[in-house]
């Protein structure tokens, strides 16, 4: 069988017709791109969508399609299991590194991030009920997780992972309370210097390893953190975080979730959007967890990730036409467009989920859960 | 250092003192009881208990203190070795060990199950929420099982473990649907049988596994049923429950949650309470569901079981003159207190905690959680 047949053959599976007339079909512009996408995988699909080689009208309902039947485990290639090695056995997210992949894609530059997320800068799911707007749905996350921790004014928080500060400033400003960040993206950190200016946030750019030097908090949050620390790190960051508590204190963790155990990411994401990152599966942070924290409150809202992410794709197409062309050329776009349609469809076919959790140390009466 | 003195080491290490003067304090009234507890442990303590060679005021208080600070592993003996060690290496919940487990504790007699559970018969953790008696936070917790399965007229739902019929009652009677439900106590299914007339139930004295040969439900659900299946069950359990549901369906587990993994239960609740109980930990349940199921919800009320174990032993005392002495005897009634109590201790010190989970196999679109 030649390659153009065993992709059709593999395509197939989840419903899908090479060059078919359904918005999630697959149009082939360029014949190389059958060996290519055999032979590297779910790295050549990337770099040959990027190249132009193809295209596919829907591109979020494709990979929410394929991601159904799992087609990604049908073209199992080196540079796949290259990277699963190298996530079993090594440590690939140590300090030295991280510091490398927070420059890759959080420094990337402001502008992007500005004409793409919305008013409060947060680069993590927002929360869809009873919203219309990005900017909505990411007030309502914030204040979700505000009213999660049941804040109080004069609390003092320790935030693990500042994103652009949004969260540090809201719960500085709407709740009140004093609040030390960690982050290593320079670019974040100069945002959200100026974002949190006159407010009582202390932002240290600094790994959130460093964060162990501080005293004891009442409140502990991770947004969006849990993501880049790596399974091999997961039991010594929630040590960090219960050590960084004060007793009857609550944490807030909130990750995208893996449906699979898996030690390393696809070799396409690894290599363009988020190098070293790890989505953990519930047996990882359960395993983890164990003698650490209290499960006080388990809340799935990974659809709203679907949203999330189509959102920013509407604002970046449609404000790409003001954006630097010399730093974000036409592969640039198609990268973009690859990475938040592909993630889209990730949430959408139930793949990933997003979860935030309130973990204490067992030593609190009870929990009354928010949503 | 004698084993008097040892005690009081052990004791004080949870703040109780021996013949002190708090609710809490320990109050030996034989001298035996030194020795029995450093060879015996956790079955000397409760077996001398039951023989009334101490006391103490307010037992759940004093449980409370000792499980927050793990007490009970100061005193390792053969017999939690030997019970460890067979949950370890056997599957201790084969169909006709569990056949002897339901006759053992569930057919006790419905009298003393009448006189200490609510109107609707309910054996499991009652939802507090809103509510000031037990009858109402039990049928608070039938509302929000069902409201949490979104149950519609006409759907057929598979119980897997049925205690005395209340919940398929329930679920007939107010929300429509029809219920298959499995259960093996020969006297609970005798209740139920009554419980349930006119109403379209069927009800199987069937082990859980024999539900393999039913068709497909919309929904499916066990309340109660997974603290005795064992751990050595729990992948097949779950397989079951996602081969007995349509696509598109809901699953809800309700099960008791350990904060610890294990492999067996302490020695006195195996020979006395429920023997070959397991309670779940997170790192078992989460292992066992991987790639079957989709966590939608997660919802912790362990503090709920220990008010509904109060609310059990507040009825289990005052009704206790109106029992047949000949079936319940002195011995009886401290063996029963000394397991209401106990167990209140053990949620509330968090050790233990009560687990209501919805799943679903990732094929739909999203859940809206329901408190």
């Amino acid at each position: 069988m030649n390659a153009k047949d065993k992709i059709r053959e593999i395509l197939a599976l989840a419903d899908i017709e090479l060059n078919g007339p359904d918005p999630w079909d697959f149009q082939v512009h360029d014949e190389r791109f059958y060996q290519r996408a055999l032979s590297h995988g779910e790295l050549g699909l990337g770099e040959s969508y990027m190249d132009g080689w193809w295209d596919v009208p829907q591109l979020d309902e494709f990979f929410s399609k394929t991601q159904k039947v799992q087609l990604q485990d049908k073209v199992r290639t080196f540079s796949f299991v290259w990277l699963a090695a190298k996530g079993r056995f090594l440590n690939r997210q140590t300090q030295s590194a991280s510091k490398k992949v927070a420059h890759d894609h959080y420094d990337l530059g402001n502008d992007l991030y500005r004409a793409m997320l919305d008013k409060n800068m947060q680069y993590t799911c927002a929360y869809w009920k009873d919203a219309k707007t990005l900017d909505e749905a990411q007030e309502n996350k914030l204040h979700l997780v505000c009213r999660k921790l049941y804040l109080k004014p004069g609390m003092r928080v320790l935030e693990l992972g500042s994103g652009f500060g949004g969260l540090a400033r809201f719960m500085a400003k709407e709740y009140g309370c004093e609040v030390v960040s960690y982050n290593i993206s320079r670019e974040q950190m100069n945002f959200a210097r100026e974002f949190c200016a006159g407010l009582p946030v202390r932002l240290e750019e600094k790994d959130y390893r460093e964060a162990a030097h501080e005293p004891q908090f009442d409140r502990v949050v991770a947004v969006g953190l849990c993501e880049h620390i790596g399974h091999k790190n997961h039991r010594s960051f929630l040590q960090l975080a219960r050590a960084k508590l004060r007793d009857g204190g609550l944490f807030l963790l909130h990750t995208i979730g893996n449906s699979k155990t898996v030690t390393s990411t696809n070799p396409w994401h690894d290599k363009y959007i988020f190098a070293r990152c790890l989505i953990p599966s519930m047996p990882q942070l359960a395993v983890a967890m164990e003698g650490l924290w209290t499960m006080e409150d388990w809340h799935t809202f990974g659809p709203d990730y679907d949203y999330t992410l189509m959102a920013w794709w509407k604002n970046f197409d449609s404000h790409y036409c003001t954006l630097d062309k010399r730093r974000y050329d036409q592969r640039f776009y198609r990268m973009w467009k690859f990475y938040l349609l592909t993630s889209a469809g990730a949430f959408r076919s139930r793949r990933l989920n997003l979860w935030q959790m309130v973990l204490s140390k067992g030593d609190i009466e009870g929990y009354v859960p928010v949503r």
